[in-house]
């Protein structure tokens, strides 16, 4: 039977895809939100009984990719087991389990965690009537890291569903099913959710309609994230309302162009133009660090280790610096770690881990 | 003779070449400026009696690039013809004539003429103390068109007395003198001068000290620019009045992320992504456009005869299109035209043009 769906967030601009039949345009009809309508021919089976998906940990903000720019990091993130269940009303989802970090904090209304208000996103956009699922979600991500841990959940989930229905949805879809989420839990910012799921570095180019421009980090060259978390909260809101409301015209161009400069240094893999763009925000970091204690201090000490460029991961309190080898990574972590002791009066654990250049995916 | 030289504009970072014996690095001691002091081993005496170079017509500020970002146009531009003249003092230069556009209203002191500033900095910096130089200038850009008329006369001469004595000066060294130029006439920004003298696209990544990145076009693909320009003034100075002096932060992420994209795209030689990018600024074309009667249709009727994307060149009264081939250019170039004389009363000019990607260079 045919279903017409409404996507359910911000209005976007798909592509149909085989199992779609579309209009030969994005229509401009409105049904409470401008959304291109398509019709599902017919509502997918499950084509497995059971999936489990790993998501990886995001980094956002990206110095002067403030807001609109996000890159994957392997190694660190959520997964998700999917099954289905005939016990649970078809239609609908039910979380079974949330085991690892904080995972007493989180809530098992699918309404109310992020990785189901995901996954009903997708099984809304897949027309989904007839199936139960049951979920268990294991957090491998703190909440509140600076890691895009609440991405991780909804990407993890995401694509779970998709992939049990037999992957129909195209990897910019399930960002759609994503930042659903996200909107719910810290904003309306693709910056995580989007690098979670397609992998790389993702630069958002627009919400209305959504547009990505993934960012190709040349595949011959190694590219390291040190990544060091100290013992402290920063809550996303309180980040959020240090930034300044108005910017001035020199600082503009200023991160503009480091901006352009990151861009060009990702694209071109070159690691000295990407961790010098990295340290060379003047607009939001310098707004954040002071709030982060011993975070100046983070910076300095990355980068007299051998760090290309260091700033803080997401709204903190995670540092992020860059580096060319795993090697270099751990002597940078160490000084780091140390750093945020002596300056921050915080401890701190470190994480070295690669560019995550695939996003969530089945891992059984 | 050894002769200690100190860069004679705003600090810069430059590579020593194999015929200045340098410090290690630079150094930071201060001579009024914070420069690196290079020695020139020896007065060069010139290898060429005479030259004649030429300098394409840039478009700078490419939408969200502004004041960042330029690029060089092939076939139009400025020419300077460059003697050893023993009727001339030593270490001094004299501006014999002065032909083409508006030249009446150019100055023969060489001090108070862009390609005279120029080429007195390239004999400094090159410490030319023994030999005059007689310069005659060929306009073939309109002043204050947006086109960079200015920085093609400044990078035409400084490329000119370069090779005369042997070009032992650096691209980059040269947009230094070129610079000291534009600071008299329109500011200190390189965005012209910069592409004026190495072609291509080129981003500012920083002033003190001098950074530039070459973003490679990729070298199969075709960029036509398509420039019309209308009878009207638009001073550069106004131009840059308008602007405003502080942003919102949602502007500023949204131009951020256009000036990422438009990097990506210029790197990745994707016209749709580069038009659409060039047409995204919210800052800057919206105070500026309504100073230019008919801008706004322009812009608009460029786009519906097929143009990537449309912005206004540099402050202005040129508006500038991108195109993927020259019979598209012509085609859009006429309507946009129609649109100036239509609906800003003012009569236009069109030319199609590609991108320059080599720079100043000698012509005989």
């Amino acid at each position: 039977m045919a279903i017409c769906y409404q996507a359910p967030v911000k209005p976007i601009c798909v592509r149909p895809t085989t199992t779609f039949s579309s209009t030969p345009k994005p229509q401009s009809l409105r049904c409470n939100l401008s959304v291109p309508i398509r019709t599902l021919v017919s509502e997918p089976e499950p084509v497995l009984t059971s999936v489990k998906a790993f998501a990886p940990a995001t980094v956002a903000n990206l110095g002067p990719g403030f807001d609109f720019l996000g890159c994957a990091v392997d190694g660190l993130g959520d997964f998700v087991s999917l099954s289905v269940d005939p016990n649970v009303h078809p239609g609908q989802i039910s979380i079974a389990h949330i085991t690892g970090d904080a995972s007493g904090k989180l809530s098992k209304n699918p309404n109310w965690n992020c990785a189901g208000i995901a996954a009903i996103e997708v099984m809304k956009m897949l027309g989904i009537r007839s199936v139960g699922l049951s979920l268990s979600l294991h957090k491998g991500l703190p909440l509140g890291s600076g890691l895009g841990s609440s991405a991780a959940s909804a990407a993890a989930a995401a694509v779970a569903v998709n992939e049990i229905f037999g992957g129909r949805l195209r990897p910019e879809e399930l960002v759609l099913a994503g930042l659903k989420s996200e909107e719910r839990v810290s904003g309306y910012h693709a910056d995580n959710v989007a690098p979670a799921i397609m992998g790389g570095f993702i630069l958002i180019r627009n919400y209305e309609p959504l547009e990505l421009m993934r960012l190709n980090f040349p595949a011959e060259k190694d590219l390291f994230f040190v990544l060091v978390s100290p013992d402290f909260e920063a809550p996303t809101k309180k980040m959020r309302a240090a930034l300044p409301r108005e910017i001035g015209m020199a600082h503009h161009v200023w991160n503009c162009s480091q901006a352009g400069a990151l861009v060009a240094s990702v694209l071109q893999g070159d690691l000295v133009g990407l961790g010098k763009a990295l340290s060379s925000d003047k607009i939001v970091e310098p707004r954040r660090a002071p709030l982060i204690p011993g975070m100046e201090a983070v910076k300095k000490a990355a980068i007299e280790a051998g760090a290309f460029g260091c700033t803080i991961s997401g709204a903190g309190p995670t540092a992020v610096a860059v580096v060319g080898s795993e090697e270099k990574g751990e002597w940078v972590g160490e000084k780091m770690v140390e750093a945020f002791w002596k300056e921050g009066n915080l401890k701190a654990v470190k994480a070295v881990k690669k560019l995550d250049r695939v996003g969530a995916r089945l891992v059984s």
